[in-house]
């Protein structure tokens, strides 16, 4: 297998650096998702493009009977200037794939091929999904997952570069992973006017900086402390002048939990803390609240096996635990539909300089790390299926990959 | 004198609306000095032009000695698009007379005319001040008494039209009656970060919001109750993204007062604040003071002698002490110097629809106001220079008028 | 007149200690009471006791026809222990005169002996009064007025001698003088609990602490920046492990203001504040209002009188007009009812060392000062008398003081 | 087994409720230590009283040789008044055992009984740990440890009744279980005055309102999500008069932690933010920190062990991972020392009302639960002791309990 990648691992860097190139943001992944579906089509997959808007999909149907596993790669890139020098840097203007799905296409392509060529040994099917929007709500999962494309999947694998960890690396954790994320806007509307003649307003500046402070008390006093719980304003803008009171303040800021109960108490205290500081000050507001991803919580007995599967690739003390991380996945709506795990593959690497975080306009990963990623992809799927049928004479050849 | 005013009144009204039509903003009053200094070399008064920059003076020498007392009238519009529907609205895009200013030379232009045809019958002198710059630090009135403006002028009358006092009232106040204005500008520098992760980032808004609030016990705690200041914050602006920790968040905002140890202690505690609110959350911090006018304080023995000439003008009982006022002006400078007052001639009219606030873009005075004024202007200097003239052999003609 | 007053001032001063040496509390005013009578009595007054509760007042009626004068002087002292050395310290433990209302009692009723000896030439009559319970609400001066103590009585002076003000020296105001003195209790009512599960409480303290915060911007940015307000938290209770979340904090304070809309404006105000402070993080509250004494507003004309007989006692340097003061007097209530006036008489003196400030376990008064405030009532009343009557021919006597 | 516990039941209840009856607040055990102590000589055990100040061991040497494993009890009740109707409360006013400790010390003597009977067929040897004063810093176990209790001693478990967990459950944990709990007292020093004047003054409790509000933002904005942080402000106690502003406000808390370095950065910032509060409003200060027990960190291998051994008697489904939890408890210092792990004990029963949270007025244990406990205790130091024998021929007896 570790051959099998070598020989492949050209091509990989090839398909990733074209699609570094020719970055597509979120929901425009028109020429991406044609260069995927080609060489799905090339496999001979049964594909579908166009899958909840703009996802693409390749279904390898094994020879014989057994579940379904998914793996899922996401297409989209960001709206941000690529500043890194090198030969396969973006060359579309203000957009770059600044947060690893080149490679994730790249890897999970690579799998496809690999998987492909085992078909006659196969028990059950893999289904090759390549999500269309990830860095921008409402995201492509849920469409995907509205338009069928979990019908008859029994459980689902994702991976993630990640250049904070090192190449070599990986990290899981069983349950609560990824936080949900989600935004909130808040106009406060006092009444303007002289910035000597105070009493002659209600200004929307004070109310907004007394509302700001009141929030940090949801953290500190409301929140059970060994659970988790963010809330930060990102923006802040009122008036114009120095003289006069600003009759509006506007803000905005995001969310994060792990619990579905923390998430809807934070939301629901933002407004009445909002409400009755401006009820306090005489002032009025507006506020719109934007619910985005919902917690990743990954299914143990998914994890526990891909975690082994991991150990075997890169070794056990390369297999780490992390903690949670608050930011978010829309692979979290796949995992409220049916048993599933995500993990992180390090792709960062001190030596060659691969240090930029995530989203950063000098953002990259280390190339060597899709062998990890792939190869986890595709030995991954075959554990499942393996333990996952109940057949007694499975062929060897997959045996002998685990 | 009444009848003389009558019959100068249309000329006074068509001076107006020419200003209110060609409106210039500060520092650029160039047409409207000519016109001015026009005037006044058409009354062969002793004409200065670019008095310390922009102003305009003119000074009518009477017959006999005495003192000198001067009167002012600013020049200056506003960058407000005039939004009146009338012949004489601005023809300047974006520019507009919306203080009053183009009244105040009206009438200080018919004072000229007036006073000028008393000349053989005058003890002392009548300088007439044409400021520019009313409306924009640093203001015109320092540069002016810089270049001498002052310079043998033994007292200092000035009159504002004044749309929230009806047409008719007079308004005057010993001592302090204007406050100083300062502003500041504060620039919050933390450090940016993802808003999931506040602890890897110092919250700039955050910690501006603290300052704000912690601002607002400067006066509740630390002023003495019975003197007055204001501190007020005009506008805040930080961040972009909802889910981004902005790294600085810059606001500013205004102080004032009425006397120089409050302002001083304001300007003082505001830095104070600002630093320890930094230190407290480990930001760091910008703060720009600029200096406005200092408080308007009017001379009591000048302000009782022109409120008795107002009430010969008006009637007892259309003469009104005023509060002092939280707004600002650099006719303050003049009072630094000299003796010598200020006060409101009431210039708005309900019954005329002439409610709008200074500064609105559908400001207007009741042009009747004007007579008031001017009277006042002409009466204000006879008396000044009658009281002040030790000769016991005053003009006939002069007393009459008193 | 002043050679009268040396001749009365070792009378005086001996019951000016008598009174030092046995202070009672508000309305415990018995043997003072006693006293105040039995002298009253022996001039030949008309005397009444128990008026409004503890209360006594005598009439001196003048020989001819005319107006009605009051002079009020209060009796109660304070619960503080006496710390001073001196023959005349107080003999009751805990009890103290440390606000001078026993040199009121002596100046009044010096008062009543000269003003007793001119009935024979008084054109009018001159009621003394003497108060009890100034210094513990609801005070004495509202009941008596409600026993009728003002009726018939056309004008009210009374005079306060002024540690912070030397001897020699006498203040007035026209208009607002003292603030109106409202009381407030809040207790916050959370839910206790334990101090790391901060989630399972309603933290009593950091709601209380929250509020009082809130309560700043009632000051600073909604009451007119030129009028007077005060919030003043004066005591904070709550909790008593460092580990428990306590589940009550109790607060309170006083509220000053000039005039009934700000006073009314500011109580209303802490409620709201209190109210939507709890709200927002979910505690309840109990909150009691005791409104104290109501702004003491003097009136100009009567001020205007009483100021220039000041001037002629003690020269026209020493009379000053002073900034209004937020401390409270039932005065007031006097002041409502009728015209009248209040002043401040100098009773400090660094060289002898009498400088603590009023309600001070070490306050005394200069004793000379009693002099001066002694003439001020005598003056003060013929003064009233001689303006009032409208007859020609009045007593040469009376003139002749004035 | 369970046998011989039921027989030993009744001995186990008079016990505790002896204990329960006759409390003895922290450091005051006298009676509990030697009732304790001559349970354990009557056994024949090696026992040791006055151990670090009031502790008390008794060692049972095993016949074969192998290593030691320590069992801990608390033997000190709470200064609360004992509310509970019952025969067995309280007989010692103001004092009751009000967290269990009474039923931990029946439980670890009936253990000493029954293991005791098992001497001829040990290997290794087992110290039963009877602490004091665990409720009051700085704690019995710190002073028992420098007394040498650990000595030779390679593991040690303990065991706690908890009333919120029913009967027949057991909690445990690996690793971060229980907070580090310190404690600060803050004094707030300003300067006192009259209500009205607040300009004259530095009110101490507005400063400290202030403080506590902006503690708030440590918890909110600068400690890692994921990682749990508690600060509670138990008490504030500031000022008496309404209408006198307090000179100090003085407060105190508890700081939460499960990391050394939080627990180091929460402390450091708290004197950090009241430093800068009273700063920024010209206060001064004295805090004072007083460092309590460490997190309880569990070692994972042990709790692994005793977590099998409660499965085993109680039923898999009746062991529960439990969450940190922010409570303190000085076993943590053992557990600095030696491997070795701390559960709970359901002890709370719904149908018995025995649903009182510890350190309540009407807390009880239902003592069904001391039986679960018991056996836990017994069978956890056989457990540790046979894998903990390196040795082939185990004793048959030993292993036929496990």
């Amino acid at each position: 297998m570790k051959q099998r990648i070598e020989e492949l691992f050209p091509q990989l860097v090839s398909w990733r650096r074209t699609f570094h190139q020719y970055p597509e943001v979120s929901f425009q992944e028109r020429e991406t998702s044609k260069r995927v579906a080609a060489h799905l089509e090339s496999l001979g997959l049964e594909v579908r493009t166009g899958v909840g808007g703009g996802g693409v999909t390749g279904l390898l149907r094994g020879h014989y009977a057994g579940p379904t596993i998914a793996l899922r790669a996401d297409m989209d890139a960001l709206p941000i200037q690529d500043e890194k020098d090198c030969a396969y840097r973006s060359r579309i203007p203000g957009v770059m794939h600044a947060c690893g799905h080149d490679g994730h296409m790249a890897m999970l392509m690579g799998a496809a091929s690999i998987l492909t060529t085992m078909k006659s040994q196969l028990y059950g099917n893999i289904l090759f999904i390549f999500q269309h929007a990830e860095e921008l709500l409402p995201g492509g999962a849920k469409s995907m997952i509205e338009a069928g494309v979990l019908d008859g999947v029994d459980a689902i694998y994702g991976v993630h570069l990640w250049s904070p960890l090192p190449t070599g690396y990986v990290a899981y954790r069983a349950g609560h992973m990824l936080a949900s994320s989600d935004v909130f806007k808040v106009n406060i509307i006092g009444k303007g006017g002289h910035g000597g003649l105070p009493h002659t307003t209600t200004d929307a500046i004070a109310v907004a900086s007394h509302a700001i402070v009141n929030i940090q008390s949801i953290i500190s006093r409301q929140i059970d402390p060994v659970r988790s719980a963010v809330i930060s304003i990102g923006s802040i803008h009122g008036g114009e002048a120095s003289n006069v009171i600003s009759d509006t303040c506007e803000w905005k800021g995001t969310v994060r939990a792990f619990s579905p109960d923390i998430r809807e108490f934070l939301l629901r205290r933002i407004k009445e803390v909002v409400h009755d500081t401006c009820h306090m000050y005489g002032a009025t507001y507006e506020i719109e609240i934007r619910k985005g991803y919902p917690p990743l919580i990954t299914n143990p007995i998914e994890t526990e096996r891909l975690r082994k599967v991991a150990e075997q690739i890169v070794g056990k003390e390369k297999v780490e635990e992390m903690d949670p991380l608050m930011g978010g996945e829309d692979f979290a709506y796949y995992l409220y539909e049916i048993p599933g795990t995500f993990c992180f593959v390090g792709a960062g690497n001190e030596l060659k300089g691969i240090t930029a975080p995530h989203h950063h306009p000098r953002f990259d990963v280390d190339e060597e790390a899709m062998k990890v990623g792939l190869e986890l992809l595709v030995k991954g799927a075959l554990q499942y299926l393996h333990e996952g049928t109940k057949e007694i004479d499975k062929p060897t050849l997959l045996t002998s990959f685990l």
